[in-house]
């Protein structure tokens, strides 16, 4: 093999915001040699990327024309809106990746201001924490209408993580995310009550805990890819599990978390969801049925 | 190696109860070899068994004096009790092991009457659907006073699937079973609303499908065992993803839900859980401290 040519200049990018995320997504740039320029609200959060090689602006409008890409990754996408307004002019022709989470609805808003200001908008949803990235299996989802802004942009991004593109719809990486995150969330609650519902007679969570993992990946293997072909084909009927059959065993879980000193309320909402789905005929249905339901508001 | 020596005679079992699930337990009983009584209350479904080898009582009484060990599984536990009280003194001296669903406080209860009775009582929890019975991966939760008679019975037991013993209180198979399944359904919400949210802008399911699956499992690695840690150490900080942040991130997720048409019900409670840890002083700990909310009732 050739020797390893020296690294070549790497392009200069901007980071506005240095929360625990924000500092994560900086000094990963650093690392990879790009030529970096921060900026935040509070200023003196500057000092150790600064240790670390960063030049840091005195405002935003020194950020973002310092380099052709600004990543901004504030807590919230009126922040965002707020901070991004006065440099308009500043941004134009540049291109701004916004790593704030938000909604589809926010992001689509975003686009729309930029596009009205010839700014390239691209949005993302990071799927890691902060102590993720630039480690393997992180990666972040990314839409927006200019594509060839991002084709030019992801060696850049790819020191952040991996990067997977999603479409030209600029509110897709935020419809993403919140989709992931929502299987992650109803999951976590699941193994909290889980947990709850076995220590309440004193069985050390660790001495469960094998079994839930190795329970609950083996339920996601099967239903994730068995629903999302029940939903493709809209065809619900199982021979498995059936709407009716849970719907008749879940006042038992509810009863067990009652006798056993829990609250209930996380899910009798679930207990509602079978009823209505039994009552409307779907009893002999599989749980993908309960997509469908989901979606009628 | 030796040849096989031929299938010594199998201890005769006895089952009550013939739906999709008895029906499947006994048919494993008689592909092991065990010479297998059956009887259900309509009579007609003993038919396939009976031509697989089984021998169909005419009356319960006769079913349960057949063998030593009768296995029991019906819609619930109270048509359990109301089938097995007239049989009590025909049970005297045997085992029954019962698998019908049910919360711990009906299996105490089960047990209890049992225990008056001389019979030898063993609840068991099936982590399975009868289309895994008798295949890998298929186990049975345990428990019982009697941990001797389970000894007895445990390689007719194996025939089901592999047994897992859970302890001398006769409520923990329905505890563990219930705590398991609970993980399942959060995760099976969780995974419905993430289908609905994606398949509102007309994603296909099995597009998103692989990176839900792989998200869900890569979550569930690190949230089981890092909740049981923190749970058993009531040690609930963290430096990663903490309840405040959780707390102002949510209400996205309803935004999203209710801007793309989605119901919120299934996770408004998720909101108010996250909103009185915050409030409670909870801000900086992780989601393991839920389980110590859930648990106050
Ligand atoms: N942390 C994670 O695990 C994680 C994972 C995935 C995605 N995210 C997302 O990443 C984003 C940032 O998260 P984080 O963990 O870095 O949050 P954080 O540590 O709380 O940092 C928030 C950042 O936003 C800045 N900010 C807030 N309001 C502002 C305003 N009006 N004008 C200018 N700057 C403002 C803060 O500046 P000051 O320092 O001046 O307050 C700070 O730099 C959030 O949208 C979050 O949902 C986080
Ligand atoms: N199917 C599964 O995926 C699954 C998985 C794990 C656990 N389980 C549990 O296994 C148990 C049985 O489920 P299954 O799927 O076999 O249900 P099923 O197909 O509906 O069968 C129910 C059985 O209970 C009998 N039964 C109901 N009420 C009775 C009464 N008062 N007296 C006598 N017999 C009565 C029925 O007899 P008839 O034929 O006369 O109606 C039938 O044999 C349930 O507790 C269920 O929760 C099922």
């Amino acid at each position: 093999m050739p020797a390893q040519p020296a690294q070549p200049t790497q392009s200069p990018v901007t980071v506005l915001g240095l929360g625990l995320m924000g500092t994560a997504l900086a000094s990963a740039l650093l690392k990879a040699g790009h030529p970096t320029t921060v900026w935040n609200r509070t200023a003196a959060k500057t000092g150790p990327l600064t240790a670390q090689g960063a030049t840091p602006a005195d405002t935003a409008r020194d950020a973002v024309t310092a380099s052709p890409l600004t990543i901004v990754c504030l807590t919230t996408n009126e922040n965002v809106r707020a901070l991004l307004t006065p440099e308009a002019e500043a941004l134009a022709g540049r291109t701004v990746v916004n790593l704030t989470n938000g909604t589809p609805a926010q992001a689509r808003e975003l686009a729309d201001w930029a596009a009205a200001h010839g700014i390239s908008y691209i949005d993302g949803g990071i799927m890691a924490v902060p102590q993720m990235i630039a480690t393997p299996g992180a990666y972040i989802l990314y839409s927006g209408t200019d594509e060839a802004a991002f084709a030019t942009h992801r060696p850049t991004l790819e020191a952040l993580a991996d990067t997977k593109w999603v479409g030209k719809d600029p509110g897709l990486a935020a419809l993403y995310d919140l989709s992931l995150l929502t299987g992650m969330y109803g999951m976590a609650l699941g193994v909290a009550q889980a947990f709850a519902l076995i220590g309440s007679e004193g069985i050390p969570a660790r001495e469960f805990a094998p079994l839930l993992r190795d329970w609950v990946v083996a339920m996601t293997d099967g239903i994730v890819p068995g629903t999302a072909e029940a939903v493709d084909n809209d065809q619900h009927l199982t021979d498995v599990s059936n709407l009716a059959m849970n719907r008749e065993a879940f006042p038992n879980f509810l009863q067990a978390y009652a006798d056993q000193g829990l609250r209930t309320e996380m899910f009798e909402p679930f207990q509602g969801l079978l009823d209505r789905a039994v009552d409307e005929g779907h009893g002999a249905d599989g749980l993908s049925r309960l997509v469908t339901l989901l979606k009628q508001n």
